[in-house]
Protein backbone atom coordinates (compact mmCIF):
# COMPACT_ATOMS: atom_id res chain seq x y z
CA UNK A 1 0.00 0.00 0.00
CA UNK A 2 0.85 3.58 -1.22
CA UNK A 3 2.03 5.76 2.03
CA UNK A 4 -0.50 8.12 1.04
CA UNK A 5 -3.01 5.51 1.12
CA UNK A 6 -2.46 4.43 4.96
CA UNK A 7 -4.41 5.93 7.95
CA UNK A 8 -2.78 5.75 10.94
CA UNK A 9 -4.19 6.24 14.68
CA UNK A 10 -2.30 7.61 16.89
CA UNK A 11 -3.29 7.76 20.80
CA UNK A 12 -1.54 8.33 24.18
CA UNK A 13 -2.45 8.40 27.71
CA UNK A 14 0.19 11.77 28.39
CA UNK A 15 -3.07 13.49 26.95
CA UNK A 16 -3.07 15.18 23.26
CA UNK A 17 -1.00 18.46 24.37
CA UNK A 18 2.05 16.33 25.78
CA UNK A 19 5.50 16.64 24.05
CA UNK A 20 5.64 12.51 23.56
CA UNK A 21 3.00 12.37 21.25
CA UNK A 22 4.47 14.94 18.85
CA UNK A 23 7.16 13.07 18.62
CA UNK A 24 5.28 9.94 17.35
CA UNK A 25 3.16 11.82 15.31
CA UNK A 26 6.47 12.76 13.53
CA UNK A 27 7.32 9.29 12.87
CA UNK A 28 3.98 8.44 11.89
CA UNK A 29 4.03 10.85 9.21
CA UNK A 30 6.80 9.49 7.54
CA UNK A 31 4.24 6.18 6.61
CA UNK A 32 0.95 7.43 6.44
CA UNK A 33 -2.03 9.83 6.96
CA UNK A 34 -2.39 10.74 10.77
CA UNK A 35 -5.42 10.89 12.99
CA UNK A 36 -4.99 12.14 16.18
CA UNK A 37 -7.49 10.82 18.67
CA UNK A 38 -6.27 11.57 21.92
CA UNK A 39 -7.47 12.10 25.92
CA UNK A 40 -7.95 15.45 26.77
CA UNK A 41 -5.66 15.23 29.80
CA UNK A 42 -2.83 13.22 31.78
CA UNK A 43 -4.36 9.79 32.11
CA UNK A 44 -1.32 8.12 33.30
CA UNK A 45 -1.65 4.73 35.11
CA UNK A 46 -5.19 3.92 34.45
CA UNK A 47 -4.23 0.71 33.41
CA UNK A 48 -7.03 -0.64 30.32
CA UNK A 49 -9.89 1.89 32.27
CA UNK A 50 -12.60 2.61 30.25
CA UNK A 51 -15.47 5.08 30.62
CA UNK A 52 -18.67 3.49 31.47
CA UNK A 53 -21.30 5.29 33.73
CA UNK A 54 -20.03 8.71 32.01
CA UNK A 55 -21.15 10.06 28.35
CA UNK A 56 -17.70 10.88 26.50
CA UNK A 57 -17.46 13.99 23.96
CA UNK A 58 -14.93 14.01 21.24
CA UNK A 59 -13.38 18.25 20.22
CA UNK A 60 -11.92 18.53 17.14
CA UNK A 61 -8.95 21.40 16.72
CA UNK A 62 -5.65 22.24 14.91
CA UNK A 63 -2.74 21.15 16.72
CA UNK A 64 0.68 23.59 17.12
CA UNK A 65 1.89 21.89 13.54
CA UNK A 66 -0.95 22.53 11.83
CA UNK A 67 -2.25 19.02 12.08
CA UNK A 68 -6.26 18.20 13.48
CA UNK A 69 -6.35 16.52 16.29
CA UNK A 70 -9.50 15.51 18.26
CA UNK A 71 -9.73 15.62 22.19
CA UNK A 72 -11.51 13.13 23.99
CA UNK A 73 -12.45 13.37 28.12
CA UNK A 74 -11.74 9.59 28.56
CA UNK A 75 -9.36 6.97 28.81
CA UNK A 76 -6.45 5.74 26.36
CA UNK A 77 -8.69 2.63 25.51
CA UNK A 78 -11.92 5.05 25.30
CA UNK A 79 -9.96 6.68 22.37
CA UNK A 80 -9.31 4.37 20.89
CA UNK A 81 -12.91 2.26 20.68
CA UNK A 82 -14.39 5.70 20.40
CA UNK A 83 -12.09 6.22 17.23
CA UNK A 84 -12.94 2.80 15.65
CA UNK A 85 -16.93 2.60 16.32
CA UNK A 86 -17.73 6.83 15.54
CA UNK A 87 -15.25 8.84 14.89
CA UNK A 88 -12.83 7.41 12.16
CA UNK A 89 -13.92 7.73 8.48
CA UNK A 90 -12.51 4.51 7.37
CA UNK A 91 -10.47 1.60 9.34
CA UNK A 92 -6.91 2.76 10.43
CA UNK A 93 -4.03 0.95 8.87
CA UNK A 94 -2.51 1.27 12.28
CA UNK A 95 -2.31 2.03 15.86
CA UNK A 96 0.26 3.25 17.97
CA UNK A 97 0.18 4.69 21.22
CA UNK A 98 2.86 7.07 22.77
CA UNK A 99 5.40 8.38 23.33
CA UNK A 100 5.36 7.92 26.88
CA UNK A 101 6.71 9.85 29.30
CA UNK A 102 8.18 7.09 31.65
CA UNK A 103 9.22 3.74 31.27
CA UNK A 104 6.30 0.92 30.20
CA UNK A 105 8.99 -2.70 31.33
CA UNK A 106 8.16 -4.82 33.29
CA UNK A 107 5.42 -4.62 35.80
CA UNK A 108 4.63 -0.78 34.64
CA UNK A 109 2.97 -2.25 31.36
CA UNK A 110 0.45 -3.63 33.62
CA UNK A 111 -0.49 -0.01 34.35
CA UNK A 112 -0.03 1.23 31.56
CA UNK A 113 -2.80 3.83 29.64
CA UNK A 114 -0.21 3.82 26.87
CA UNK A 115 0.26 0.47 26.15
CA UNK A 116 -4.13 -0.38 26.81
CA UNK A 117 -4.19 1.83 23.96
CA UNK A 118 -2.18 -0.60 21.43
CA UNK A 119 -3.90 -3.38 23.33
CA UNK A 120 -7.36 -1.79 22.36
CA UNK A 121 -5.80 -1.52 18.95
CA UNK A 122 -5.39 -5.35 18.69
CA UNK A 123 -8.58 -6.34 20.58
CA UNK A 124 -10.67 -4.25 17.55
CA UNK A 125 -8.26 -5.97 14.68
CA UNK A 126 -5.40 -2.97 13.98
CA UNK A 127 -1.37 -3.82 14.10
CA UNK A 128 -0.62 -1.68 17.08
CA UNK A 129 2.85 -0.79 18.25
CA UNK A 130 3.09 1.05 22.14
CA UNK A 131 5.93 3.25 22.24
CA UNK A 132 7.51 4.27 26.14
CA UNK A 133 11.10 6.63 26.99
CA UNK A 134 12.34 5.77 29.83
CA UNK A 135 12.76 9.18 30.77
CA UNK A 136 10.56 11.08 32.12
CA UNK A 137 12.12 14.46 31.55
CA UNK A 138 9.19 16.37 29.91
CA UNK A 139 12.23 17.49 27.81
CA UNK A 140 13.93 13.97 26.96
CA UNK A 141 15.65 13.49 23.65
CA UNK A 142 12.82 11.09 22.19
CA UNK A 143 15.22 10.23 18.52
CA UNK A 144 16.32 7.09 19.67
CA UNK A 145 12.61 6.21 20.58
CA UNK A 146 11.16 7.66 17.36
CA UNK A 147 14.18 5.61 15.26
CA UNK A 148 12.87 2.26 17.71
CA UNK A 149 9.26 3.14 16.30
CA UNK A 150 9.66 3.64 12.93
CA UNK A 151 11.85 -0.16 12.81
CA UNK A 152 8.79 -1.34 14.69
CA UNK A 153 6.62 0.13 11.85
CA UNK A 154 8.57 -0.86 8.91
CA UNK A 155 8.71 -4.31 10.39
CA UNK A 156 4.84 -4.12 10.50
CA UNK A 157 4.28 -3.12 6.65
CA UNK A 158 6.92 -6.00 5.66
CA UNK A 159 6.03 -8.38 7.95
CA UNK A 160 2.58 -7.93 9.34
CA UNK A 161 1.60 -9.07 12.92
CA UNK A 162 0.65 -12.61 14.25
CA UNK A 163 -3.03 -12.61 15.15
CA UNK A 164 -3.59 -10.99 18.96
CA UNK A 165 -0.15 -9.31 19.32
CA UNK A 166 0.42 -6.03 20.33
CA UNK A 167 4.37 -4.89 20.20
CA UNK A 168 5.28 -2.79 23.31
CA UNK A 169 9.04 -0.71 22.80
CA UNK A 170 10.41 1.26 25.38
CA UNK A 171 14.26 3.20 24.54
CA UNK A 172 16.12 5.67 26.31
CA UNK A 173 16.48 9.28 26.06
CA UNK A 174 19.69 10.34 23.38
CA UNK A 175 20.36 8.25 20.19
CA UNK A 176 19.08 4.43 19.89
CA UNK A 177 22.38 2.03 20.38
CA UNK A 178 19.68 -0.76 18.75
CA UNK A 179 16.64 -2.59 19.39
CA UNK A 180 16.18 -5.82 21.08
CA UNK A 181 13.02 -8.28 21.05
CA UNK A 182 12.66 -8.95 24.76
CA UNK A 183 9.99 -10.73 27.30
CA UNK A 184 8.20 -8.77 30.20
CA UNK A 185 10.78 -8.95 32.92
CA UNK A 186 9.05 -9.91 36.28
CA UNK A 187 9.12 -6.78 38.93
CA UNK A 188 7.25 -4.93 41.70
CA UNK A 189 7.22 -1.94 43.46
CA UNK A 190 8.18 -1.71 47.09
CA UNK A 191 7.31 1.09 50.02
CA UNK A 192 4.98 2.35 47.97
CA UNK A 193 3.34 5.32 49.81
CA UNK A 194 4.66 8.23 51.84
CA UNK A 195 1.85 8.70 54.94
CA UNK A 196 1.60 12.71 55.35
CA UNK A 197 -0.41 14.29 58.04
CA UNK A 198 -2.90 17.21 56.33
CA UNK A 199 -3.42 21.03 57.53
CA UNK A 200 -6.67 19.58 59.53
CA UNK A 201 -4.42 16.55 60.59
CA UNK A 202 -6.12 14.01 58.94
CA UNK A 203 -3.41 11.24 57.46
CA UNK A 204 -3.66 10.56 53.50
CA UNK A 205 -0.99 8.53 51.50
CA UNK A 206 1.35 9.64 48.14
CA UNK A 207 1.81 6.71 45.91
CA UNK A 208 5.79 6.84 45.56
CA UNK A 209 7.45 3.33 45.49
CA UNK A 210 10.88 1.78 44.64
CA UNK A 211 11.03 0.11 41.31
CA UNK A 212 11.99 -3.75 42.25
CA UNK A 213 13.35 -6.64 39.43
CA UNK A 214 12.30 -10.07 40.47
CA UNK A 215 13.48 -11.99 37.44
CA UNK A 216 17.26 -13.22 36.17
CA UNK A 217 16.14 -14.79 32.82
CA UNK A 218 17.36 -13.58 29.85
CA UNK A 219 15.76 -11.32 27.00
CA UNK A 220 14.12 -9.51 29.58
CA UNK A 221 13.09 -5.90 28.64
CA UNK A 222 15.00 -3.93 32.07
CA UNK A 223 17.82 -5.79 31.44
CA UNK A 224 17.94 -4.74 28.00
CA UNK A 225 16.79 -1.01 28.76
CA UNK A 226 19.50 -1.07 31.76
CA UNK A 227 22.00 -2.00 28.94
CA UNK A 228 21.46 0.87 27.29
CA UNK A 229 18.98 -0.86 24.40
CA UNK A 230 15.84 -0.01 23.41
CA UNK A 231 13.29 -3.63 23.57
CA UNK A 232 10.49 -4.83 21.67
CA UNK A 233 8.33 -7.17 23.61
CA UNK A 234 5.37 -9.12 21.44
CA UNK A 235 2.41 -8.95 24.21
CA UNK A 236 -0.78 -10.54 24.01
CA UNK A 237 -4.15 -10.14 25.96
CA UNK A 238 -4.86 -13.79 26.75
CA UNK A 239 -4.18 -13.96 30.50
CA UNK A 240 -4.72 -17.54 30.84
CA UNK A 241 -1.61 -19.46 32.75
CA UNK A 242 -1.37 -21.94 29.84
CA UNK A 243 2.32 -23.21 31.71
CA UNK A 244 0.24 -24.61 34.37
CA UNK A 245 -3.51 -24.53 33.15
CA UNK A 246 -3.01 -28.66 32.05
CA UNK A 247 -1.64 -29.50 35.25
CA UNK A 248 -4.37 -27.35 37.62
CA UNK A 249 -7.10 -28.82 35.48
CA UNK A 250 -7.03 -31.91 36.53
CA UNK A 251 -6.86 -30.71 39.91
CA UNK A 252 -10.56 -31.20 41.51
CA UNK A 253 -12.26 -28.43 43.21
CA UNK B 1 -3.28 -22.89 60.00
CA UNK B 2 -6.37 -22.36 62.40
CA UNK B 3 -8.96 -20.48 60.90
CA UNK B 4 -8.67 -18.19 63.66
CA UNK B 5 -4.86 -17.32 62.77
CA UNK B 6 -5.74 -16.32 59.33
CA UNK B 7 -5.97 -12.46 58.16
CA UNK B 8 -7.96 -12.39 54.66
CA UNK B 9 -8.42 -9.17 52.97
CA UNK B 10 -11.42 -8.58 50.99
CA UNK B 11 -11.69 -5.71 48.09
CA UNK B 12 -13.94 -5.10 44.81
CA UNK B 13 -14.54 -2.36 42.23
CA UNK B 14 -18.57 -1.90 43.02
CA UNK B 15 -17.89 -0.35 46.20
CA UNK B 16 -17.31 -0.92 49.83
CA UNK B 17 -21.41 -0.74 49.86
CA UNK B 18 -22.39 -3.05 47.31
CA UNK B 19 -24.45 -6.30 48.03
CA UNK B 20 -21.83 -8.01 46.37
CA UNK B 21 -18.69 -7.27 48.79
CA UNK B 22 -21.22 -8.45 51.53
CA UNK B 23 -21.61 -11.74 50.47
CA UNK B 24 -17.77 -12.27 49.60
CA UNK B 25 -17.68 -11.21 53.65
CA UNK B 26 -19.87 -13.86 54.50
CA UNK B 27 -17.77 -16.54 52.81
CA UNK B 28 -14.65 -15.31 53.90
CA UNK B 29 -15.73 -14.93 57.52
CA UNK B 30 -15.86 -19.06 57.26
CA UNK B 31 -11.99 -19.21 56.59
CA UNK B 32 -10.67 -16.34 58.80
CA UNK B 33 -10.42 -13.19 60.22
CA UNK B 34 -12.46 -10.72 57.55
CA UNK B 35 -10.49 -6.98 56.72
CA UNK B 36 -12.57 -4.93 54.55
CA UNK B 37 -10.44 -2.22 52.15
CA UNK B 38 -12.57 -1.41 49.42
CA UNK B 39 -13.29 1.78 47.07
CA UNK B 40 -15.87 4.48 48.57
CA UNK B 41 -17.61 4.66 45.49
CA UNK B 42 -18.41 2.39 41.61
CA UNK B 43 -15.12 1.84 40.31
CA UNK B 44 -16.25 -0.74 37.51
CA UNK B 45 -14.04 -1.23 34.45
CA UNK B 46 -11.46 0.99 35.94
CA UNK B 47 -8.85 -2.25 35.05
CA UNK B 48 -5.75 -1.96 36.66
CA UNK B 49 -5.74 1.85 37.48
CA UNK B 50 -3.96 3.45 39.74
CA UNK B 51 -3.82 6.64 41.35
CA UNK B 52 -0.61 8.37 41.25
CA UNK B 53 -1.21 12.15 40.63
CA UNK B 54 -3.64 12.13 43.81
CA UNK B 55 -3.24 11.46 47.23
CA UNK B 56 -5.42 8.30 48.77
CA UNK B 57 -7.59 8.64 52.07
CA UNK B 58 -8.64 5.44 53.96
CA UNK B 59 -11.53 6.18 56.28
CA UNK B 60 -12.66 3.31 58.58
CA UNK B 61 -16.23 3.04 59.01
CA UNK B 62 -18.54 0.07 60.53
CA UNK B 63 -20.26 -1.59 58.40
CA UNK B 64 -24.25 -2.89 58.69
CA UNK B 65 -23.03 -6.11 59.72
CA UNK B 66 -21.32 -4.55 62.72
CA UNK B 67 -17.97 -5.08 60.75
CA UNK B 68 -15.53 -3.05 60.24
CA UNK B 69 -14.27 -1.93 57.16
CA UNK B 70 -12.13 1.11 55.40
CA UNK B 71 -13.40 3.06 52.53
CA UNK B 72 -10.33 4.39 49.84
CA UNK B 73 -10.87 6.90 47.49
CA UNK B 74 -9.04 5.39 44.91
CA UNK B 75 -9.20 2.15 42.37
CA UNK B 76 -9.56 -1.45 43.11
CA UNK B 77 -5.45 -2.07 42.57
CA UNK B 78 -4.97 1.20 44.65
CA UNK B 79 -6.74 -0.87 47.95
CA UNK B 80 -4.64 -3.55 47.76
CA UNK B 81 -1.13 -1.74 47.87
CA UNK B 82 -2.24 0.73 50.35
CA UNK B 83 -3.42 -2.25 52.09
CA UNK B 84 -0.49 -4.41 51.84
CA UNK B 85 1.53 -0.98 52.23
CA UNK B 86 0.39 1.04 54.94
CA UNK B 87 -2.80 -0.51 56.55
CA UNK B 88 -2.96 -3.95 57.33
CA UNK B 89 -1.36 -4.51 61.02
CA UNK B 90 0.26 -7.97 59.22
CA UNK B 91 0.07 -9.58 55.89
CA UNK B 92 -2.98 -11.33 54.67
CA UNK B 93 -3.05 -14.99 54.27
CA UNK B 94 -5.60 -14.70 51.40
CA UNK B 95 -7.07 -11.62 48.95
CA UNK B 96 -10.38 -11.87 47.89
CA UNK B 97 -12.04 -9.19 45.13
CA UNK B 98 -15.78 -9.78 44.43
CA UNK B 99 -18.59 -10.57 44.13
CA UNK B 100 -18.60 -8.13 40.99
CA UNK B 101 -21.97 -7.27 39.54
CA UNK B 102 -21.33 -8.52 35.97
CA UNK B 103 -19.48 -11.50 34.68
CA UNK B 104 -15.70 -10.83 33.93
CA UNK B 105 -15.18 -13.87 31.56
CA UNK B 106 -13.49 -12.99 28.05
CA UNK B 107 -12.65 -10.05 27.02
CA UNK B 108 -14.45 -8.40 30.42
CA UNK B 109 -11.69 -9.59 32.46
CA UNK B 110 -8.72 -7.18 30.66
CA UNK B 111 -11.21 -4.41 31.95
CA UNK B 112 -12.20 -5.21 35.41
CA UNK B 113 -11.18 -3.75 38.56
CA UNK B 114 -12.58 -6.55 40.64
CA UNK B 115 -9.89 -8.69 38.25
CA UNK B 116 -7.05 -6.21 38.80
CA UNK B 117 -7.94 -6.15 42.56
CA UNK B 118 -6.91 -9.66 43.11
CA UNK B 119 -3.88 -10.05 40.29
CA UNK B 120 -2.47 -6.81 42.27
CA UNK B 121 -2.51 -9.47 45.19
CA UNK B 122 -1.31 -11.68 43.35
CA UNK B 123 2.00 -9.16 42.56
CA UNK B 124 2.37 -8.76 45.86
CA UNK B 125 3.00 -12.35 47.03
CA UNK B 126 -0.48 -13.06 48.24
CA UNK B 127 -2.93 -16.08 47.11
CA UNK B 128 -5.62 -14.02 45.62
CA UNK B 129 -9.42 -14.50 44.07
CA UNK B 130 -11.59 -13.13 41.65
CA UNK B 131 -15.54 -13.81 41.53
CA UNK B 132 -17.66 -12.11 39.36
CA UNK B 133 -21.51 -13.04 39.06
CA UNK B 134 -22.66 -13.21 35.42
CA UNK B 135 -25.86 -11.53 36.72
CA UNK B 136 -25.86 -7.65 36.89
CA UNK B 137 -29.27 -7.27 38.56
CA UNK B 138 -28.14 -5.64 42.25
CA UNK B 139 -30.27 -8.35 44.39
CA UNK B 140 -28.79 -11.57 42.47
CA UNK B 141 -28.94 -14.74 44.03
CA UNK B 142 -25.34 -15.25 44.64
CA UNK B 143 -25.15 -18.08 46.81
CA UNK B 144 -23.90 -19.92 43.86
CA UNK B 145 -20.85 -17.62 43.73
CA UNK B 146 -20.48 -17.98 47.35
CA UNK B 147 -20.26 -21.93 47.02
CA UNK B 148 -17.73 -21.81 44.30
CA UNK B 149 -15.71 -18.84 46.15
CA UNK B 150 -15.56 -21.23 49.16
CA UNK B 151 -14.58 -24.13 46.62
CA UNK B 152 -11.56 -22.20 45.38
CA UNK B 153 -10.44 -20.79 48.91
CA UNK B 154 -10.72 -24.28 50.17
CA UNK B 155 -8.85 -25.55 47.51
CA UNK B 156 -5.88 -22.58 47.75
CA UNK B 157 -5.68 -23.54 51.65
CA UNK B 158 -5.54 -26.95 50.87
CA UNK B 159 -2.74 -27.01 47.93
CA UNK B 160 -1.28 -23.21 47.92
CA UNK B 161 -1.16 -21.66 44.25
CA UNK B 162 1.88 -21.41 41.69
CA UNK B 163 4.14 -18.38 42.12
CA UNK B 164 2.15 -15.55 40.35
CA UNK B 165 -1.03 -17.40 40.17
CA UNK B 166 -4.16 -15.54 40.15
CA UNK B 167 -8.02 -17.42 40.11
CA UNK B 168 -10.57 -15.72 38.11
CA UNK B 169 -14.11 -16.80 39.20
CA UNK B 170 -17.13 -16.47 37.41
CA UNK B 171 -20.70 -18.04 38.27
CA UNK B 172 -24.12 -17.43 37.31
CA UNK B 173 -27.10 -16.11 39.89
CA UNK B 174 -28.81 -19.30 41.81
CA UNK B 175 -27.23 -22.53 43.01
CA UNK B 176 -24.21 -23.62 41.89
CA UNK B 177 -24.40 -26.52 39.02
CA UNK B 178 -21.00 -27.01 39.43
CA UNK B 179 -17.25 -25.32 38.97
CA UNK B 180 -15.14 -26.13 36.18
CA UNK B 181 -11.45 -25.02 35.14
CA UNK B 182 -12.00 -23.12 32.06
CA UNK B 183 -9.53 -20.91 30.11
CA UNK B 184 -10.10 -16.94 28.93
CA UNK B 185 -11.84 -17.22 25.63
CA UNK B 186 -11.57 -14.28 23.22
CA UNK B 187 -14.13 -11.93 22.54
CA UNK B 188 -14.95 -8.51 21.87
CA UNK B 189 -17.18 -6.00 22.08
CA UNK B 190 -19.02 -4.34 18.48
CA UNK B 191 -21.35 -1.41 17.92
CA UNK B 192 -19.88 -0.01 20.93
CA UNK B 193 -21.11 3.92 21.37
CA UNK B 194 -24.66 5.42 21.05
CA UNK B 195 -24.30 8.77 20.35
CA UNK B 196 -26.75 11.52 20.75
CA UNK B 197 -27.26 15.38 20.63
CA UNK B 198 -27.39 17.23 24.31
CA UNK B 199 -30.16 20.02 24.59
CA UNK B 200 -27.14 22.70 23.01
CA UNK B 201 -26.79 20.42 19.83
CA UNK B 202 -23.55 19.29 20.86
CA UNK B 203 -22.54 15.29 19.89
CA UNK B 204 -21.77 13.00 23.16
CA UNK B 205 -21.45 9.67 23.04
CA UNK B 206 -22.89 6.54 25.23
CA UNK B 207 -20.86 3.44 25.49
CA UNK B 208 -23.17 0.61 25.31
CA UNK B 209 -22.12 -2.67 22.99
CA UNK B 210 -22.70 -6.61 22.10
CA UNK B 211 -20.18 -8.88 23.23
CA UNK B 212 -18.95 -10.75 20.74
CA UNK B 213 -17.57 -14.23 21.43
CA UNK B 214 -14.58 -15.01 18.57
CA UNK B 215 -13.32 -18.61 20.30
CA UNK B 216 -14.39 -21.79 19.44
CA UNK B 217 -12.12 -23.70 21.76
CA UNK B 218 -12.94 -25.87 24.80
CA UNK B 219 -13.19 -25.42 27.93
CA UNK B 220 -13.57 -21.40 27.41
CA UNK B 221 -15.05 -19.18 30.63
CA UNK B 222 -17.92 -18.07 28.14
CA UNK B 223 -19.29 -21.22 27.10
CA UNK B 224 -18.95 -23.08 30.24
CA UNK B 225 -20.91 -20.43 31.89
CA UNK B 226 -23.62 -20.14 28.76
CA UNK B 227 -24.28 -23.63 30.03
CA UNK B 228 -25.34 -22.91 33.52
CA UNK B 229 -21.54 -23.72 35.42
CA UNK B 230 -19.05 -21.40 37.07
CA UNK B 231 -15.86 -20.95 35.79
CA UNK B 232 -12.39 -20.84 37.42
CA UNK B 233 -9.51 -19.87 35.26
CA UNK B 234 -6.57 -19.66 36.40
CA UNK B 235 -4.84 -16.34 35.17
CA UNK B 236 -1.11 -14.67 35.43
CA UNK B 237 -0.07 -11.28 34.75
CA UNK B 238 3.34 -11.70 32.30
CA UNK B 239 1.79 -10.51 29.00
CA UNK B 240 4.52 -11.45 26.79
CA UNK B 241 3.52 -13.28 24.08
CA UNK B 242 5.36 -16.67 24.35
CA UNK B 243 3.46 -18.33 21.85
CA UNK B 244 5.51 -16.51 18.97
CA UNK B 245 8.00 -15.09 20.70
CA UNK B 246 10.46 -17.88 19.73
CA UNK B 247 10.22 -17.22 16.08
CA UNK B 248 9.15 -13.55 15.99
CA UNK B 249 12.97 -12.56 18.00
CA UNK B 250 14.45 -14.46 14.71
CA UNK B 251 13.06 -11.69 12.52
CA UNK B 252 15.11 -8.71 12.14
CA UNK B 253 14.32 -5.07 13.05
Amino acid sequence: MATKDRLILVCNDDGIFAKGIQALIEVASDFGKVEVIAPDRQQSAVGHSITIMDPLRATRFELKNGMVGTAVNGTPADCVKLAHDQLLDRKPDLVLSGINHGSNAGINLIYSGTVSAATEGTILGYPSVAVSCTDFDENADMSGCQEAAAKAIQFIFNNGLPKGITLNINAPSGPLKGLKWTRQGDSKYVDEYEPRVDPHSRPYYWMTGRFQVLDHGEELDINVLKEGYGSITPIQYDLTAHKVFGEMSKMEL
